[in-house]
């Protein structure tokens, strides 16, 4: 390993798959033509954009007109979140209290709800079926968190927007309740057929599942009206304005094509080297604790809190050592407060500074993991 | 010529140059870090990403705190009017009746006012001047047009803005009054330099300066504030989130580079390649005419008025010979509208659909000029 950097950060970012640049190096250079422009060459452009689509589309069990293609997680969520609360300013919605900032802030503009969660961070169905009022329009909660990798029921969440729906239709309440989920994180490893899930929208995100970053798409379900976030020249269903982004549309396509392909080996694969990461970290002292559900969890996250230590100076020794991880989600590195995830699942600030998180991915081995904890024995 | 297509399409999208993709490829597999971690592999991520910035601000002659890179320029163009209207929600704004769709569409939602352009499509000061009032916080002017490469006085609608807040100081008015300009056309032949352009806000395409689609930036003068599009994580700014393209942001400043540092020379070879396409053209048939200034130009834009020519079946046939016109922007090409462009410079809808545009570029050569007009004086 000497010399070596050991990667443990997947969850921040994936390296794009040699696969995936060899797919969208073509629309570079040779096959750069606007897809909307009529000439033949241009219409190649717009014919592989649409395979891409399709090819999304295959991996969701959606129909191509459902897959709106637009820069990257974050505007997926945004889109989801403004979308329906423009369309329905005077409504309500719910989300989770572990949800991404791309979910958080555009929800707290629209005066969005919290359902709270337990301490492995599922969400409290019973709080949930509490809080949706007749004018609850909107429901969104992260398939997998970004953080502490803990997975939620969607498909349970789903039930009961299906009975509160039926509900609302005996009584005659006309407003529609869609259900949301953020699964950036989730295209690894978790089923994203939309249909099985029950979801009305679904953010994909290409960075994380070894394509392009800001690539990615909103599963807009046939039905649902949104509005816009950026307007202009009507592409993507008048949903996302701009000249397509043809290479990364269709790498992300193949990323996506991959990781659902390979996801079921993949999981069980690192789900082994987590056991072992997660074995070896609590034989190194006995306080040490695993954040997050340890049955319903991605199987590449390990979210730990190691009482007493200071995770931004474990983290310094770590990276002088080569082994890349972080404190919490990259977006929130900056700021200096606990993590809201972890504040929700009820860590205290201490122990929260006293956690990092450990994302393992398609380059991780045996090896790694073992190098990794003989370093933590080291400096812990 | 024979077999080769000759594409004169530069308007709608151009091929990302060798020099810019060499740029890119390292941030795709390698260096592919979340330039928020804190560990020094994606620190150095966060460095090259700064140094593209600060390369882009040379160029514009601004900070790098001012430049807010994004999706492309349908995103800088939403970000800058819905940016500023949303601070200000009970204030106007004044666009050209030339703009484009993603400047037109954000307008139309806070009752933007048209100001008129003269029949070579440049903007009419008196009636801009007329139509300022103190309500005004916003007029959004392109710099070059897309679709009849007219280009506008934006140093001249600088003087009259300063003008305005003088006044406006001194009457104790408190609304401030932003200059924006759309220079997504503009970026390989006109200077970009903001302070000398005299604007507050402006928006730049990285797929129309050889660089990759859906990146480009928007340039927000120092003291100007906006509310985002998208938020989340906090990345430019706050002004949009979202884990930062860095692969496209670094191709687009290179490109940008590139294209401001040969602009005068690709300027000048460009306006001979227009001057002889004109002059031929004009030569075909005497009713044959350009839309458009002939002196305040773009030197790659050809739009031409051939009276009775149905356009829709001349491109076709220009297909056929291979080669790649236009009749008007790309983003307008499916409606079937006459274009809004042609309409404000007085066309009869009827001429509208006798137009085409020709947008040349880098790879244009008098061999193709000329072979060009082979064919068209075949099938005209």
């Amino acid at each position: 390993m000497s010399g070596q950097k050991i990667y443990l950060d997947y969850a921040a970012a994936t390296p794009v798959d040699p696969a995936v640049l060899k797919a969208m190096l073509p629309y570079f250079t040779e096959i750069f033509y606007n897809p909307s422009a009529t000439y033949k060459a241009a219409l190649s452009a717009h014919k592989d954009l649409e395979t891409a689509r399709a090819k999304a589309a295959h991996w969701l069990g959606a129909r191509d007109s459902e897959i709106i293609f637009l820069a990257g997680g974050t505007e997926a969520n945004n889109l989801a979140v403004h979308g329906v609360m423009r369309r329905y300013p005077k409504a309500g919605l719910l989300i989770s209290s572990v949800e991404h900032e791309s979910v958080r802030l555009p929800a707290e503009q629209y005066g969005g709800r919290e359902i709270a969660v337990s301490s492995d961070g599922r969400i409290d169905m019973l709080n949930l079926k509490h809080k949706i009022t007749d004018e609850t329009v909107l429901i969104s909660v992260m398939y997998a968190n970004n953080e502490i990798g803990t997975v939620q029921p969607i498909r349970e969440i789903a039930r009961l927007v299906k009975e509160v729906r039926a509900d609302r239709l005996g009584r005659g309440v006309e407003l529609p309740l869609y259900l949301h989920a953020d699964a950036c994180q989730a295209g690894n490893y978790l089923d994203l057929h939309v249909a099985r899930l029950g979801v009305d929208l679904m953010s994909v995100n290409g960075g994380k599942v070894y394509g392009p970053k800001q690539s990615g798409l909103l599963y807009v379900k046939s039905g649902v009206r949104l509005e816009p976030l950026v307007f202009g020249g009507g592409q993507e269903r008048g949903l996302r304005s701009g000249t397509e982004n043809v290479a990364a549309d269709i790498g992300f396509s193949v990323a996506l094509e991959l990781a659902q392909k390979t996801r079921h080996e993949e999981s069980a694969r690192l789900q082994k080297l987590q056991k072992q990461f997660i074995e070896q970290l609590q034989a190194i002292k006995p306080d040490i604790y695993i954040n997050g559900s340890l049955k319903r969890r991605l199987p590449n996250n390990i979210h730990v809190t190691i009482p007493g230590q200071d995770n931004e100076r474990l983290l310094i020794q770590l990276d002088e050592a080569g082994i890349l991880a972080a404190a919490g989600s990259a977006c929130s590195a900056d700021s200096g407060e606990p993590s809201h995830v972890l504040t929700a699942i009820g860590l205290s600030d201490d122990d929260a500074q006293s956690s990092l998180r450990f994302t393992i991915g398609r380059q991780t081995t045996t090896a790694m993991v073992e190098h990794t904890m003989k370093i933590l024995r080291q400096l812990v």
